[in-house]
Parts: structure tokens; C-alpha cells; sequence
């Protein structure tokens, strides 16, 4: 950490700053320039986290030079990515992945129905909500325990691994039961009870990007979860909320080469709350894999003009097959490989 | 709600429109202009949020006339302002009231002398946090049951009533055992398990708007308490996430009083996280109760420069006094009277 | 456009609303819902655009119907895109092309050097800007008349054409005479001053999305060269303004997609200042290909690290040379080619 | 500045980045940590700003120290605030001034009858746009000379001095000629090439802040004029572009302290853009000098429901007046006075 000293500091300032560092363990070098006194701290920065620097006498600005995440960093890993294991496939590794499904889980016809067809068209990952977060108490949020029951039992009958979102720490064991990978929503963040959970349990984590975190924000979500000893996170931008109102998010691109070269996890891309509009999502999903995602969550519902959440932003069956077809050269220019299984639906 | 056609919707798919409309319990009106065709739904528009309208073929675009939130909305309630009595006070009366303390409880011995200091300075309610909400896994995180039981000690000593922030749906009741009033942080506005927990306790909530949360989030987020049963609760404009990198956060000062024009809740202010800089809690308070703010929420500690959180933006017992002073002919200016002891600290 | 009024509003007021609307040329439609009374106006939208229909009493909103651009909708041209000829090649065919070049013209060897090392790496543009914006007047602001000398030389010596930046309608007509494409930089996009002048010149414009243009901003903008008579824009994406800092800009990649569906103008990227990073430059413009731009406007430099402006995001030859490789297989993937010499550098 | 080294910077490298340092003519200062080299600038960092540093090898991160802005810093001046005289009122003095008058000049008659009511209800200074900046190309874009005549004649049989915006560098000087003080707008902040124009001229200038930008950004386009020779500048904040949709834009209350303890210039608020409805102007005027504001800029109009632009947001002369009346107290609140004419409108 780099301590900028006001214009007027005094001497008695100054040696009070040193002092405060100097007690939490860390060296400090003073310079004198012609216009401006710094004081370089050197040694664990982290130990300053706790001293409100700018409420020190004399002190004008701090500028912090470490990372404050490390189990996310990349320095990390020695691996280029961390690989997460989900069913018989890995985020992170030569594949780009695809989960696919509704919003909601509407029954269990509909889930069986759709798993068999995502799965035909290369998704390896069902998705489908079972408790939803929705902004309005009006509106439909889920079949909550029978949704779980029905993403079981579709899981047992398809061979298909499911992903499902956690709402509130009280499910968070339950659902872990049920699900092979736990969903962490962009209104759950930074709920740091629900990630502390998540983080004790043994389920991958799809970690989603908050509307208004920032990256640093969204590695030190990840960092609650891996500090508490799980390790296996999956990041995903999925649009953030800026002045741009002609589409429902402003997804942001560049996060995905930058979260792939500040960290070792898998980063993946969600094209349909990026764009909220079905004819957005692929060419979203096409250039998130362009950048280098790890994969992609894509809505798909069988009838999505009667769908009871998202219906505007998700694809018909036709529509996925057709995107995922388009989509394997695109991953394929970018060096990785696109499930396609030989008889698709 | 009103539906505009494309171009080229046929006859067809205008009945189909029209159909799923009316199957809703709404009338339609089909207007035929030059250019587009309109169809208007007449009666409760609440019966079509489930229906994804865009995704209907023929559909161009969806404009809501109602509000979405009906409980919250300022139509809902004769009063001007619904009253959210609190001890010996209420927000949303004559009174513009300040709660004030450090960010998080340290220790009994600092609680009793705050609670002093800002009662004398004319704070009617005690903030301080037991648990906190941190962006980074190793910061500190508050005393937990230990800054609970402190705060009921305080309480008790000092007759002032306590708010403090509530993270998880499993604290909430115990939270409430202890303290006047419960907070809900700024990350966890749209965290609706916890929403609807404190919607089943009577103890009245300040609710504070989330960074990236536009106003009709904000009422949404007070309707899912509201319509759990719990009525009173106080809005809290505390800033938001935007370019500007100059303040922590960008208070939104329109947002007062475009509140106080559509709901009947109260309204208060953060200036301390909108500032974030100890320097700018004054005017950006002054600005607050000058646009209408029925209080404030003030960052207070005994010694800013040892503080565990937020000691940048945290006052002084003098610096609060001071504020206190020249704050009164600001609410008088509005129209507010401002509670000031007789013997000030 | 449709006006839905006030609750409370009178008869009075109804028939004053509908006087104005009528008295603009349009016929009104009124509907009378068992909660709001709804007034759909039949006509020629833009005829309303004078009246302030907010401040009119009795109107509680007004909903807009009708896009505010003519010229640029897609509905204005039976080709799915228009092409802009620069020199041999044309933006928006079948050719995804690729301006290239520094930030700022330093000297007629360097613009030389560079003009061949991109042609030769594929691309059909030189770019480079002789009067350059600077956010500080401390900075280098180009060698302004001494750089359109430079770059008519180059452009004579080595055939490729050239596009740089006007800042100033003074300067339009003489900028005009010495490259084949004119740039509107992102801080004059609503210099409309400016977009007047270039739509009376018969010069190819590329007009950069403001830091802070909805989508529809830019639109009109490119909309206030047309109806000067000027048909030739090409629109580029470059990153808008959000609270996102960990890049330059936050590059809006759903606006490629989006802007394809809306107008039939070409659409561009450029990857430089969306990132501002050179490790960025690759994946944004494999990215912003695969979404469907038309093309690229890339920074190149002979030296980075010794540029006069944008050293941090300009690539150099190899690096340049490099990215067009691997972009081919991203251009074809979407269909589209890409210009690569025989001998490339 | 402060330049951080990657951790596997080189001996070769670091040498490399101190001669490029020192060939500016600064001093360097290398500390070696456990995990970072930090070399340390010493002298005047304004010699740097030409590097691209981030592009030379083994640099990570850059921290500049100083501002980018000097005659536009507080440090420049030794007064409080600088004066702008305007007429027989100076900005930035005891007195908060208002600027009031629509935001078009639509004919002689209703600018007499609006400077002669504004006057009447306190403000000190009559505003009108003879040139409109538009976002469509299809409004109403101002009188242009006939429009400047119109002030002319109003400043001279009122004795009220004038403000009116220009547009086009070409403008500057005849527009000069005919008012008091020249209004840089909100799309022109960052219009290099009109700053320079106005900088030459010797007349107040009102510079807006651009919708997107820092305050930063603010003071460096204050700066461009400043440079030029003309130090009459008054800074004005009118609100920001942010995901806020519920008001035109994001009033930025806290730049207005932010910006008081920055800068010497006068720095006053624009609540008509700021909020865009009228019943918002009067608390968001209140707040602004309630926070330290040293003027305002408001509109007002005969007939708001006739104006040919911005309607929504103008008040009638009663409003005005009303407003006005409420004011003063806000302003004595904050140490300030407000001009209030015996016999007022």
C-alpha cells in the first residue's frame, strides 16, 4: 500500500502514520518529493484492511497494490483453469459447456421433455428454477419442494446433471441434495450468508455477477465460498445494469477475457438475461465464447409464449438446436471442442 | 396495459393476442392506425404478469399503464404519510428524525458512550451493527450475539431504541428480540427470504435501496414486507453504483422527493455511505431534510480513526454535534421541527 | 402515441388534451378502463413531438409509439444493409474489413511503416488522427495540418485510404479533401454542429457511439448526417460509461446485434477503447465478429511504448498481424470473409 | 506517480522503466517488497504524461499522485471561491444568485415578459437558447439570430443581464456580442474546439457538466478555458446518466460539496434537466443550496404547456415565484443570501 501524505502534513503526522502501519506489522519507506511526502508500506497489505486510512491526520489518498482475493487469484493455480467437475463433463477444460432449460420448473413433463431435447442439441448441464427470486411478491416464484422433487426425478430418468438456485441458507442442505451444481443468483451476490453455506457444502457453485459488482466485487463473492473450503466455483457474467435501456441488461464482454486472466475459475455466459430478447441470444452466446467463456446458460422452454417467467428471453427447442449448431464453429475458432451428440433432436 | 402490433401482424395472431388477453379476465380494444395497430386491456392489468406478451407472435412492444406495487403506492393510504413509531417517535411526522452510531458495535463501553453522546446531540435512535455485511471474507463481520446483547444493554441503560441490520433469515427473530426497528442492508434489498421473514415480525424495517436499484425495486422491495403483513417500514435513499468514482456512491437526491410523491411511506437519508468522505456527511444531510427526507442515518463513532468499518465516513461526537446544530434551520426551512435537548453533549 | 390520464382527470381536461392532439393533425381514440381513462392519438407521431404533453393537465404519462429516426430504421432500406463504399471495398457486404493505424499520425515514416504492415496484415483502412480530442489541454493534440499532409502522402504512396477524426465544422471541407472517411469521435456525437457540416460533405462518415448514447442517441445522430444528404455512415461501438473500472469503457456487445435488427446502416467495433488493455484488443473483436459487426477499427503503433496517445491499447505489427489471423476463423464462422494479402507482413 | 512492477519483472526491465522515467527529467525511488518493486517518481509527473506506461514492459499498475488540473484547483487560488461577475451580481460571492428564463427564446414578447417576471421574483440573470441543441434533427432548434437580436433588445429595455448557450466555435464571437455570459451545454463539455473559443473570448462562461462525466473530466474542460485566459468560469451540475429511469437524470447532489472543497470556481446546480418534471424543480433547488451551492439555473415559462422545448420541466412565473419565496430561507440556513426584489412579480 501506497500512503499519499497532505500538502501540509506535519512531522508529527507523519511519524503517527508510520506508527499505525509500522504496529500492523509492516515496514514503511518514507519519500520526500518536491510537492508530496509517500509513505510505501511493505509487507502483508492485507493487515492494513482493518485501519481507516483516510481518517488518519495528514493522510490525502491511499492506493492499494495487492489483489484483495487470493484463493481466486490466478497466481493461485498453476493451472491455466481450474477444471469443475459437473456430471461426466468439466468447466474449465477443452470443452465449452452448455446448460440449457426453462426459467422456472413449470412440471415434471415439461422438465423431462426439455432435458431430453437440450441434451439432443449438446447442453450437458438442465437448469431450471425451483425457488425464484422475482422482483414483484405478485409474482409466480416457483414450485419450491415439488420442483426439487421433479429435477430428481428427471435427473434419474435422463442421466442429466441439474442445476438449480439457492435462495435462502435454510435450503441450502436440501437443495444440495437434490442438484448437482448450486446456483448463486445476482440478487444473492453478496448475500454473504447464503455463500458461507454454499461455501461448507460439496456442490459446485454457479457464482452469477451481481448487477452492480464490479469484478474485484465478484472474485471476492468467490472468495467467500472457496475460503470456507469449496473450491469448485463458476463464474458468470450475465449483463450489468448501466443507462442502456433498449436491452434488459448491457452484457459485458470484456469481463470475460478479464476474469480469464485475473483468475484460475471457469467463466461462463448467460445470453438470456444479458439480452432479454430470444433473437439476442445467439449472437451473445457466439461472441462470449468468441472471447473465451468456459460455456454458456441458455433459457429453453417448449412453449416459451406460455411460460411463467422469462418467456420473452427463451429459445424453443428448434431455436437452441439451431443456435448450438451455429455455435460449434465459432468454439471451434476458438480452440475448444462443442458437445454435439450424433443423433440430435 | 397496451400492446402495439407489428407492422405485419396478421389477422390471426391479432385474435390470438386478443385471446390469451380476455382469457385473463380483461376486455381488449383494438384501435387500427395508419401505421401500427394498438390493442388496449381493460380491467386488471396484475392478471397479465405471467403472460410473457413479447414472445406472443405479432407482438412489437408492451407498455404497463398500473403500478406495479399497490400497498406502497401513496393511493393506498389517505394520510400523507404513513407514521413508523419507533420508542418514543415517529418518522413520517412533524419530526425529522436521526438514528446514529458507529458502523459496527465494538464494544459495550463504546455503545454506552455514543449512545450518550447522540442522544444529547438529538439523535432519537441508536445504529450500530452485530452483523455485518462485508464486500471482502476477511474483514471484520461484526461481534454477532455478543453485539446483540450490548445492544439490549445499551437499550436498557440508556432508554434509546437500537437499529441494527439483519443479514439472514435464520437471525431475524432473534435480531428482533433484541433490538426497535431491523435494517435491511443495501446488498440484501432484493434478498426476498429475508424480505419476507421480517414481513411476518412486527417490528418496523428500514429498508435500504440497493446500488443498482431503480425506485419501483425499491416499493417492490417494501411490497414484499408490506404484503407479509408488516406495514411499517421506512425507505432509505443511501446512493447508488454509477460512473462517477469521485464519492463512494451517488446519492440520489431526486430520489426523496419523487418518493414522497408516489408512496406514503417515509423517507430518509444515508448521507455517510453516499459520500463515503467524513467531509461531505454535513451537506449531503442538509440536502436530504431540505428535499423533503423525513430523517437521516448517521455514521457516528468515539474515535473515527480506530474504527473497525467505515471510519472514513464516520463523524465525531463534536463533528455530529455540529451537524445537529446547523441542521435545525434547515428542517425548519422545511417545515420540520428537529429534536434538540436542552443540555446538548 | 398513447396518453393515458390522471385518475382524477376532469372532462374538461380530456377535451383540452384531445384539442391539442387534434389541432397537430392526428385523430384520438378515447378508452375508459374501470381505472384509467386512455387517449390513443391516430396519426403522424412526429407532429406531437413539439407539445409538452407532461406539463398538459389531467396527463399522468405518455407512451411513444413511433421511432424517432426515419432515415435509419431498418424499414427505410429494402437491402438488408447498406453499403459504404471507402476506397475498393464496402462496409457492409459480404467482407467483414478492418481499419488500422495509430492513435495519432506522428510522422510521415511511421504512418508509412504502418500503413504497409496493416495493409499487409489484411487491413483496407489506414487510420490515424491528425487533430486529436485530449480530456486534459495538457496533452498532445495532434499535428493537425501537418498530419492530413502526411496522410494524403501515405495514402498516395501506398493506395490504401485513410479515415481520421474532425473535431471542428471549421476544419470539415479541408479534412475532407485529404482522406476518404471521416470520423465523428465519441465526445462530438451530439455535436450536431458538426454532424450538420459532414451531412453536406459527400465524404463516408464514422460516427462512434457517445460514452453515455442509448442506442436510440446514436441513431438520431447518425439520422442528423442523413437529413443533410448524406447517406454514408458507419456506426462503432466503442464502450459506454458505467461504473465498471476495471476496463476503459464497458463494451456494449449486445448493441452490434441489436443495431443489425434496427438499422440498415453498417455497424463497427472498436475493440482499442472498449478495453483499453492490449490483451483485450483479441478477444472484443473475435467477439464483436462473431455477434455480426461489419468490421474493426483497431489501434496499431510501430512502438507502443513510445506512442504520443493510447500506447496501453495499441497493438503492435506482429501482435496486429497475430489477431487477423485468428480472427479469419471467426469471420467465416459468421459467414462472413476476411481480406487477407497473399504475402502478408 | 507511483509505478508498480509486475512480480517477475526483470533487473533489465526495472533499469528500463527508470531511464524512461528520468529521461523526463524526474527522480525514481525503487523499493523492493516481499512480493511488489515500487518505483517511486519524484518531480513534476505532469513530464509523464506523455508515457504510455502500462505499455512498457514489466509495469502492472500506475498510480498518479498529482491532479491533472491546475488553474482549476482550490491550491491555485489563495480566495475561498473565485468571483464571475455577471452584471451587477457576481457567482461565487455572499449571495446565491439564480439564472431563470425558458429554454428557448420563442419571441421578443414572451422573453420581456418572462425577464421582467423572473427579475420580479429574485432572479439575477434572464436565460434563453437561441441555439438548441437537439437529439432529433426534427425539433424545434432555436431562432439562431433572430434569436440572439431578441435577448439583445430584452437585456437592454430590462437591465437584466443575459446567459445563452453557443453551440458552434464559428458562433462564439457574435454570440458574445450580444450577452453576458456563454453557456457551454452538457454535449458540448468535452467540445475541444469550443472550449478553446470561449477561452479566448473575455466572458463568464457556465459550464455544464456532461452527462457522463467524472468530475474529473469537469474541472479539465474548466481547465481547456481556463488555459486559454479566461478564468470566468462557473461550474454547473445538472445531473448525470445512470440506470435511473424514474427522473430525465441522476442529480449528482454530492459533486456540488465534492467540487466546493476541489476547486475555486463557483459552482451552482441546474434542477429543471436534473429532475425533467416540474413538481421536482423547487426540492431539488432547496437541496442544492442547502449543500453549498452558489447559484442556480432554472426554467421558467409563460406557458409551459405551449413551450416549444422542455414543457415538461418549466415553471410558470407563480411557480417560480413561490419557489423562490422558499428559498430564503434555505439560503440564510446556509449562510447565503438570496436577492428578493421589494416589490416582487
Amino acid at each position: 500500500m501506497i500512503i499519499v501524505a497532505r500538502k501540509d502534513v506535519t512531522a508529527d503526522q507523519l511519524d503517527h502514520i508510520r506508527e499505525r502501519v509500522e504496529a500492523a506489522g509492516l515496514r514503511t519507506h518514507v519519500s520526500r518529493g518536491e510537492t508530496r511526502t509517500i509513505i510505501g508500506c511493505i509487507g502483508d497489505e492485507a493487515r492494513l484492511a482493518h485501519i481507516p486510512m483516510l481518517s488518519i491526520p495528514g493522510v490525502r489518498s491511499v492506493h492499494p497494490i495487492m489483489r484483495p482475493y487470493k484463493l481466486a487469484a490466478r497466481d493461485f493455480s498453476a493451472d491455466r483453469t481450474t477444471k469443475v467437475q459437473v456430471g461426466d463433463h468439466a468447466f474449465g477444460g477443452a470443452a465449452c459447456l452448455v446448460a440449457a432449460g426453462p426459467c422456472s420448473v413449470e412440471s415434471q413433463e415439461m422438465m423431462l421433455q426439455t432435458g431430453r431435447a437440450v441434451a439432443g442439441a449438446g447442453a450437458t448441464l438442465l437448469r431450471g428454477g425451483a425457488f425464484k427470486p422475482r422482483t414483484s411478491p405478485y409474482s409466480f416464484d416457483g414450485l419450491k419442494d415439488e420442483g426439487l422433487r421433479i429435477l430428481s426425478k428427471v435427473r434419474s430418468e435422463t442421466g442429466l446433471p441439474v442445476v438449480t438456485e439457492v435462495l435462502d441458507p435454510r435450503h441450502a442442505e436440501r437443495v444440495a441434495g437434490h442438484v448437482d451444481m448450486l446456483q448463486i443468483g445476482t440478487r444473492n451476490m453478496q448475500n454473504f450468508a447464503l455463500l458461507k453455506e454454499v461455501g461448507q457444502l460439496q456442490r459446485p457453485v454457479l457464482l452469477k455477477r451481481g448487477m452492480a459488482a464490479s469484478l474485484k466485487d465478484l472474485l471476492l463473492a468467490a472468495e467467500y465460498v472457496m475460503s470456507r473450503g469449496n473450491m469448485q466455483v463458476v463464474l458468470c457474467e450475465r449483463g450489468i445494469r448501466t443507462f442502456g435501456a433498449e436491452t434488459r441488461n448491457t452484457f459485458d464482454l470484456a469481463a470475460i477475457p478479464w476474469l480469464k486472466l485475473e483468475t484460475h475459475l471457469p467463466v461462463v455466459a448467460d445470453p438470456s438475461h444479458a439480452g432479454g430478447r430470444r433473437d439476442l441470444v445467439a449472437p451473445i452466446s457466439f461472441a462470449a465464447v468468441a472471447a473465451g467463456a468456459d460455456g454458456l446458460v441458455v433459457e429453453v422452454h417448449p412453449d416459451p409464449e406460455t411460460a411463467l417467467s422469462d418467456g420473452e428471453q427463451s429459445l424453443t427447442f428448434a431455436e437452441f438446436n439451431g443456435m448450438m449448431s451455429d455455435l460449434k464453429a465459432f468454439a471451434e475458432a476458438a480452440g475448444r471442442t462443442l458437445h454435439r451428440p450424433q443423433a440430435g433432436a
